[in-house]
């Protein structure tokens, strides 16, 4: 299988002022076409540290795709040391990147001074892929060929830059490299802690057959996706073995499984409404506008979100959802008949087909031995009647926030469903 | 000066199932207490290449800092690689942790397995930190002594467990290394671009004694941090140099400074708030309870922020809000009468001291020529009365977002500033 590692060249990394995400979207490239990523490395501006650093990935990987380090202030150590690696005798100005620079400088209305016109001088042992998003242009070294062939790729560090580069490395890649298929299917889980599902799932995880591999990738927010991976053979064969399998797990897991593919609860939510043209509005407590937040992060949102109302005082659960205050006198705000009037009061100011609420203790402070931190009521209704749910997490506010939001999001993904199956 | 590498363990990384977020926030606290990150390297779950890697690292770093391969189903493979590493012989329970690992099982309702208790066992030859936040421990190993100490520090992978451990690890590395004093103070500042702000402060940029170094530190919720540092030296004489450094700065940029050190705009509002013993709640619309998400993602938010209404449904606004219909016929959703209306009508309703509103089109479809995507309109209204902004920003939904609230959070502190400091 074709090795790749990819480096990251740049100070600010080193001093946690930016998070690189360069690197996670183009590993998730090369493992899209069958490139096997062994290692992502970052290092600082200097000259020896690239080359050093440089040679040794070149060493142990056929491919080696290299952001940043680029850019008109510091340009010049990455390309020199680029130079020295590949044996460049000199530098050829890239004509088609220069015209780029210049469009570009000029369409914001600033001169082109020379250290701008320096991004197009390019080491004379390299291809240019030119950069028509920015002005750093895309640099290929090639050493040695046939089955030693190593291919060392130079991409801008600017995020959008460097994922505009991807579709020609890719190309690039592919026509130089002979790649093992691989065939994937990844099934979304919520509610079974990582552990738990490990041993509900172990009997059959262990009959896989060899060729096939199973991944757990945890996600607080999405849950856990279990993916299974076959590399090479025959693909119709590979889709139809896979699709067994993703089947016997479908039996183990029940409704656990909320989707397939890589994606979000708030995504398979919106598109189960969009689908039956149902609507729905939320009345937070806790969690404090943030399922409201994850359901209109959805792109077509409005199409089936109608609002929400975000009750932290008694006063606005009381005045705009509607509890009464007898309610609350009795059972308290953290209480499963709260989380029920919440989700009522709201469905019924919206006009809503749905409705969810929260109401719990997020901490750090405010628990009680009856309601201690981390104590969520979920409540969820509908045409067809009102259910709570009680959920009890552990002590961080940040965490809790997010668990109780997933963890509504799911009870709400549970009630459409059943109701929209029947 | 001490070197450090930081390295992240996880197949999850190398296919970009994940951005790892860890490694920069590590890398923020090494250098805040002038530890140098030379490296950071990311590799998969396998034993050989955990050594390999990790010998390599602290061949050239007196401190390698491990996050990842920590976790109920790949525990194993980590901590047999560490136990070779280090020379253990065994394993050891750490009673600690065990019992940590039982309380947080149980306090979810969920049973201890034998592969939860396995998460206390540890390499004989390190020492532990409990983490309190989640089941698998820091481990501690040190090898070599004196001015040859290396120290290998294993992290959980989660991040909210990752950065709870940072603290005993800074006090850890700080109690066995000489490390050279480092003088930081921060100013935040909002609603001014980084390359703006550049030209702004560039004469008094160099006009900086040698010795001090300033940092742009942009992002794009909190705005961008401006940083000085001084190295060595007399802490008192420093501390009256950097402040008079920064007293000149404070005159350079008025109140587009929202605070001082690292902070957010949400929690210096919080602290107004609370200091001035004044209420807040909040009208979304495309902001979609994102403002909401945000003031109450701070502990203690209860006693100020009194709740919100998200409004995606006109319907919403003119019920529950109370914009008149004419209103929104005449001037259309999007439009500062609107945004207006929404202020002043959540703060009847929820009978607050202040009121925030966002009205606007954060994309990807739904912007027209009046109203393109990107444009958002904030309302921000008290008992002295309502003003609206305009902002224009991109076509990207998600920065859209997040650019409408942290300019709507920037309007109400100034709002706020201005009539609590009357």
């Amino acid at each position: 299988m074709v090795q790749a590692s990819i480096c990251t060249i740049g100070d600010e990394i080193l001093i946690g002022q930016i998070v690189d995400t360069n690197s996670s979207r183009i590993a998730s490239a090369l493992e899209s076409i069958g490139v096997r990523v062994t290692r992502m490395v970052s290092f600082g501006d200097d000259r020896d540290e690239i080359i050093g650093n440089l040679k040794e990935e070149l060493r142990h990987n056929g491919i080696v795709i290299v952001t940043g380090g680029l850019g008109p202030t510091k340009d010049d150590i990455t390309k020199s040391a680029l130079a020295e690696l590949s044996g460049s005798t000199g530098y050829a100005e890239n004509k088609e990147q220069l015209e780029i620079i210049e469009n570009i400088l000029h369409s914001r209305g600033l001169d082109v001074l020379d250290i701008n016109r320096a991004q197009a001088l390019v080491p004379d042992r390299c291809e240019v892929i030119p950069n028509r998003l920015g002005t750093a242009p895309v640099m290929i070294f090639r050493f040695g060929d046939g089955e030693c062939l190593h291919t060392l790729y130079s991409l801008p560090g600017v995020p959008f830059e460097a994922e505009g580069a991807l579709p020609d490395i890719l190309k690039d890649i592919k026509s130089h490299y002979r790649l093992t298929d691989i065939y994937h299917r990844s099934i979304m889980t919520y509610g079974i802690a990582e552990s738990a599902l490990s041993e509900m799932i172990s009997e059959w995880e262990n009959s896989l057959p060899e060729d096939m591999h199973l991944a757990y990738l945890p996600d607080p927010v999405k849950g856990v996706r279990l993916r299974l991976s076959i590399y090479g053979g025959n693909r119709a064969d590979e889709e139809k073995r896979i699709g067994m399998e993703i089947g016997r797990l479908r039996r183990l897991l029940g409704d656990s499984i909320y989707a397939e593919d890589d994606t979000t609860l708030q995504e398979t939510i919106g598109k189960m409404l969009k689908d039956s043209g149902k609507t729905v509005s939320v009345a937070e407590s806790c969690t404090g506008g943030t399922i409201s937040h994850l359901l209109t992060s959805v792109p077509g949102a409005s199409e089936y979100y109608l609002g929400s109302v975000t009750s932290y005082a008694v006063s606005v659960k009381e005045n705009v959802l509607g509890v009464p205050s007898a309610i609350i006198e009795r059972y308290g705000v953290v209480s499963s008949q709260c989380a029920a009037e919440m989700a009522e009061g709201v469905r019924l100011i919206t006009g809503s087909d749905f409705a969810i609420s929260t109401t719990g203790v997020a901490g750090p402070g405010g628990g009680t031995d009856d309601c201690p931190v981390g104590l969520v009521w979920v409540g969820v209704t509908s045409a067809s009647g009102t259910e709570t749910v009680r959920f009890q997490f552990g002590n961080d506010r940040t965490r809790n926030i997010e668990r109780f939001a997933s963890s509504a999001l799911d009870v709400l993904r549970k009630k459409i469903e059943s109701e929209t199956n029947d």
